[in-house]
């Protein structure tokens, strides 16, 4: 917990302390540590992530910022993803560097996020680990459910997809591998997409049957949510605005490799009835029908926008 | 989640599976995600702590089960301070090296160790990072607390401790600064000793006013439950089982250093009354008297086993 032995600890207890009291959950001092009272009982989830080599070079760029929002963001996806409504967290910082002044200047912005989501931060570990290069931000993030939600796209749907903003927080080791240990560039710093919000709009309005994001193992994500149909993906766009997936596939990766690596211009997707679909792209920012569900037996079809070869997952 | 690209996730996942009825708490095949049900419905702790840099040395030894003893001691002994019962668990396994074998022993030896605890596993994360020689397993663990444990330890208690068993998981970049990177001994990795049966026997007879686990800041620990009085702490064994600490001294590093990095033999701590402090040494194996609390400002006053000097932090 935030309170032992560093000089930092104790500014860090009260950074957090703003976040204690929500419209979810009350936190109090405790004897110990800080004791979490519910103030609504639903089902819950648990979930946890982190920022992967992703922090390699958030470290070296000193972006924290982002790196914040990479942490955020595959959580909250994820938990968006399963219609839980976040409410409280842990974090665990680990830093190659003993540096009192990040830790508070991370904990500050984490918890400036935090607080205007009514997530409430009860704690965590910074551990400082000078054996790697890389910083990690692992977040375990729990979330309400109100209704539970099934996530089954259906044969007949429409898959509607939200750009992404870049590389997001997978395939960094890949991205190592190609541009070499000592490249660093704006593009491998941007901070993944927040679809929290979008996902919320959507669900309010229309009856959604299945969403997957993107993310570690890219689109092979999409067989976990598939029974009985096959998702068509034939609409990636060719002319993205992030040209970084193409210059990684320039360099030798191959489309398998790609779609299984990457989240290739597509960061989040909604499987709609045909209507519902139409009405999605067109009030959803950066959003386009991109697929299609059909009868099938869990099988991912992707119409690749680099050869135009259809891939089979 | 346990459930996605990677081939062994799918084993992981019917392992953890194993955890999911206890007494507190039913977990649920959800859409998405695990649901969790609580069954009983106290105020609770969540804790988060991972193995740190000994976690080079459990790597390179393929020693995994005192590396997952280790995570369970850090998190469980933490909440056995504070009176709070464990009952579910989040893993966040971090690997220098993709092995699916690996990931699969690791959670299995991890369920079963939760199993017999009744703490269920609700999923995780596994993150291989190359850019580390050093694995991690941070556990984000939940505690009930049936009752509020105040921790503040009184003015005429006396100080019961428990032996440690060596180095346990903290003062490791330490030991790789005064042993060199290349040396590894039995004791490196040696497991942290779990002291949640013992707080739980003393906590069952005897009026408990303050406990302190040994861990990260060892001594400097003690100062955070301390309001108006002193810590002496007088009866560190000297000629203790575990040599390492006195080998460590021998090469440099000073009195107040040691106290405040390493446990010195001593894991656990207990304050209580005169009268149920002498029943406690009696009882508990390997406890001793180690001190007393005293009128004062917080302080923590020890006579070093090493040298004879008066601390004073």
């Amino acid at each position: 917990m935030y309170s032992t032995d560093k000089p930092y600890k104790k500014e860090v207890l009260d950074i957090i302390r703003a976040t204690w009291s929500t419209p979810y959950v009350e936190v109090l001092e405790g004897g110990t540590y800080p004791v979490i009272h519910r103030k609504v009982n639903f089902p819950e989830i648990d979930h946890t992530d982190g920022i992967g080599t992703k922090g390699l070079y958030h470290w070296r760029m000193r972006t924290f910022h982002k790196a914040i929002c990479d942490a955020l963001a595959m959580n909250l996806n994820d938990l968006a993803m399963a219609q839980a409504i976040p409410y409280k967290m842990q974090c665990h910082l680990t830093l190659p560097d003993e540096c009192g002044e990040v830790v508070v200047e991370i904990m500050r912005m984490l918890a400036h996020e935090c607080k205007i989501r009514n997530i409430a931060i009860t704690g965590g570990e910074t551990s400082i680990q000078n054996t790697s290069q890389c910083m990690d931000i692992s977040l375990t993030v729990s979330g309400f459910l109100r209704n539970d939600f099934s996530n089954r796209p259906r044969a007949g749907d429409i898959i509607v997809g939200i750009s992404s903003n870049g590389l997001h927080s997978n395939g960094f080791t890949k991205v190592r591998e190609v541009f070499g240990e000592d490249i660093i560039r704006p593009e491998f710093v941007r901070a993944t997409r927040l679809y929290d919000e979008a996902v919320w709009q959507v669900a309010s309005c229309f009856n959604i049957h299945g969403m997957v994001h993107i993310t570690g193992g890219a689109y092979l994500k999409l067989k976990e949510v598939l029974r009985d149909v096959d998702a068509r993906l034939f609409g990636f766009p060719t002319d993205h605005r992030y040209p970084i997936f193409r210059e990684i596939y320039r360099k030798g990766i191959s489309d398998e490799e790609m779609y299984k690596t990457f989240n290739c211009g597509i960061g989040f997707m909604f499987s709609l009835s045909s209507s519902s679909a139409r009405s999605v792209a067109q009030i959803i920012p950066e959003a386009i029908i991109i697929g299609a569900v059909q009868t099938g037996s869990g099988n991912v079809l992707i119409r690749s926008q680099f050869s135009g070869a259809l891939l089979k997952f």
